[in-house]
């Protein structure tokens, strides 16, 4: 079963917004083994929409439309519709009066150009998701066309509501969907292929799709058959045993991201974080700090950009610096221990480096980079060497220096029984 | 003069990787004033690709195809335009030299497949950037057709190297273009387009787009004539017009972003910056560092999340936090102190505010930010309010600070003659 995707909107095709609907339309569908002949993007034409969708309906049994749904000269998506398949439109009472309501909620007064809002080809039905935009959806002979409005949050509301379980019911009658995405660091696409290659006799049934984004490698897992809890425990195990085989290589399972585990085992811990960043610039306290409530676990960090802030806000021995260099082993040991003592923490993380694209040597080349972390017993410390510019040196930096705590933290929890 | 894009690649209908080299595109031509139709991406399917194309060259004038060059079997684009144009292939020996060379100076070894590349239809003309990937043009009956490669950075240079530039003599012959795009801050479309119609005598022949770049406006200039001299004369007089209106609202003219500009400044007059951060968390501190060479203006920065961090490293008085509160001018007054005092900076910049989405009060509402802004005179505070979730709330925080800094020092710079 093959569909496609008609996206509208001049503003797509003068550049002044990527489309991101059928992006993840595209993605959702993939996941559910939905497959899509092409995506169609057009400027507000009347003309080239009606023959899109003409097109569309000959040689696909789905076709999703967004955009071009709202109250003004240049939504022209219904018209083109019912020109395109021949329908009349008419004035939906039900969705007139939702239309009203919503406006009354806001406080916004009523216009007559609203009234085109509910306005639908005959034969639609209204995918109304509560209180927010509406689509519809037509069938047309042996295709079935879904409206969805352009505005990416509404649309990937009514999109995951609506259109998906319609989809995967058409394609496989009675039958249901279960997916999820696991995010992994330290593994790439290829190694991650070679594990699930090895899980094979466990993933029959399984469709699995790989997504690099650095600097993590996303895996998706989808499932399709008629009972839920099946599908739920199929899933399940073969998370476990991926899980088994790769580690903490895999994020979770409480949360998607290395900030997030970290406050969630912090704060299970009772225990307090604090940081000294230097070539990561700030990266690892904002990353920290995005996840609300931080403060519950976070102290602060300084960023001691130069020798004389490390020495005075960090307690970072001059001799040291002098003797190793700000780009070494014993420094980031002795920025960790000093930020642990200035936040009074239980744990510190350190990172000193260098970003590019200048400050290389020889023994220490761009992207050598030294972590540390200081823990209750003590400090350790890593010397690691990323490949990239500037900006990619500081997010692997970052997210190296996460997922070592991340790592010690659940090791922690495990210890403690938590 | 009308046209369209087509690209291809399994991975963009697969929601794998969102399309970038469409949007580019779209976006370059609407700057050049020449408009599009419309977008089509497929999947690696010869049939469709081919049946895109033939269809294509029927409707548009230019047609510009991205993806399906390479090696491999799913690489079909030349199969495609072959079978839809009704050419035949033949074996390019320069082009085939051309990739001999390019291995050899890589190492990498001859494989057959390679000689595939090779292979363009018959009246083509290769684009050559070189020593990259490259592409080919071919004109069809009245149609201009240009085939480029899929990785976005290759297609980029191909793109505005040859076919922007033939596509503005296309459809303007003899003429050249000439384009720039200015960042403001402060000021949002609405009221850009505003002080634009003001300025309408003097921008005839200029093309204008808006392009909200969250947090900041992006205002594109474009104009075209026979003239390169008295283009740039001309959007030169508008740019200084428009920041006549503006003044410090528009960002430059030495840099694009507010962190290089505080770099620019910093450098220039020999003087240093420090960082009190709390509600951003890091961010400001990451993006002064994100500009390469920062270490020679930027000691560092302190975030001080807890009230204890602001007391211990940034000297925060006890007494104020508990008479004051955390959030407040007095305590944002002391923490640009503290940062200038222990990082013996020049300047220093200070943050403190509530990011959400808990922690408002009547009297401080999520979104309340106090700035302070130390330089060796003395220190000032601005009481802040910002709309948005946590994420925006920092990043508006962190942009407002930096560009009450960006003022200051264009000031400072004005008036010591730099």
């Amino acid at each position: 079963m093959r569909g496609e995707i008609i996206t509208t909107g001049s503003e797509l095709i003068t550049g002044r917004v990527a489309d991101a609907n059928a992006c993840y339309a595209a993605r959702r569908l993939h996941e559910a083994c939905l497959s899509l002949q092409g995506i169609t993007i057009l400027g507000d034409d009347l003309h080239l929409l009606t023959d899109a969708i003409r097109r569309a309906v000959h040689r696909s049994r789905f076709i999703i439309i967004t955009g071009g749904l709202g109250p003004t000269d240049d939504d022209l998506t219904v018209a083109a519709a019912a020109q395109a398949l021949n329908l009349k439109l008419f004035l939906d009472e039900g969705l007139l009066a939702r239309i009203r309501r919503c406006l009354a909620e806001r406080h916004l007064p009523w216009q007559e150009r609203y009234a085109r809002l509910a306005l639908i080809p005959q034969g639609a039905t209204v995918l109304d998701p509560g209180g927010r935009a509406c689509g519809f959806s037509l069938r047309h002979h042996n295709s079935w066309l879904f409206f969805l409005p352009g505005v990416p949050q509404e649309m990937r509301l009514l999109f995951d509501a609506f259109v998906l379980p319609a989809l995967v019911n058409l394609a496989s009658p009675g039958q249901c969907l279960e997916h999820r995405t696991l995010h992994l660091f330290g593994l790439n696409e290829a190694q991650l292929q070679e594990v699930m290659a090895q899980l094979a006799p466990f993933s029959q049934g399984v469709a699995i799709g790989y997504y690099p984004n650095f600097p993590e490698t996303h895996l998706t897992l989808t499932a399709i058959g008629p009972s839920r809890p099946a599908l739920t425990a199929s899933l399940d195990r073969l998370t476990q045993l991926l899980a088994h085989k790769v580690g903490d290589t895999l994020i979770g399972p409480e949360a998607d991201t290395l900030e997030e585990l970290v406050g969630v085992r912090l704060r299970d811990l009772g225990l307090t974080l604090a940081v000294a960043e230097s070539c990561t610039g700030g990266l690892l306290c904002q990353r920290l700090t995005s996840v609300a409530g931080a403060s519950d676990y976070f102290l602060g960090g300084v960023v001691a950009y130069s020798n004389q802030a490390k020495i005075d806000l960090l307690r970072v021995p001059s001799h040291l610096l002098e003797k190793s260099g700000a780009v070494s082993a014993p420094t980031a040991e002795a920025m960790a221990k000093g930020a642990q003592e200035v936040f009074h923490a239980s744990f510190a993380l350190a990172v000193t480096g260098i970003a590019g694209p200048t400050g290389g040597s020889p023994q220490k080349p761009v992207g050598t980079v030294f972590l540390a972390l200081a823990n209750p017993q003590g400090v350790d410390t890593r010397r690691l060497h990323f490949h990239g510019d500037r900006e990619q040196v500081r997010i692997l930096a970052a997210q190296t220096a996460l997922d070592w705590l991340r790592r010690e933290l659940s090791h922690a929890a495990r210890l403690s029984g938590h």
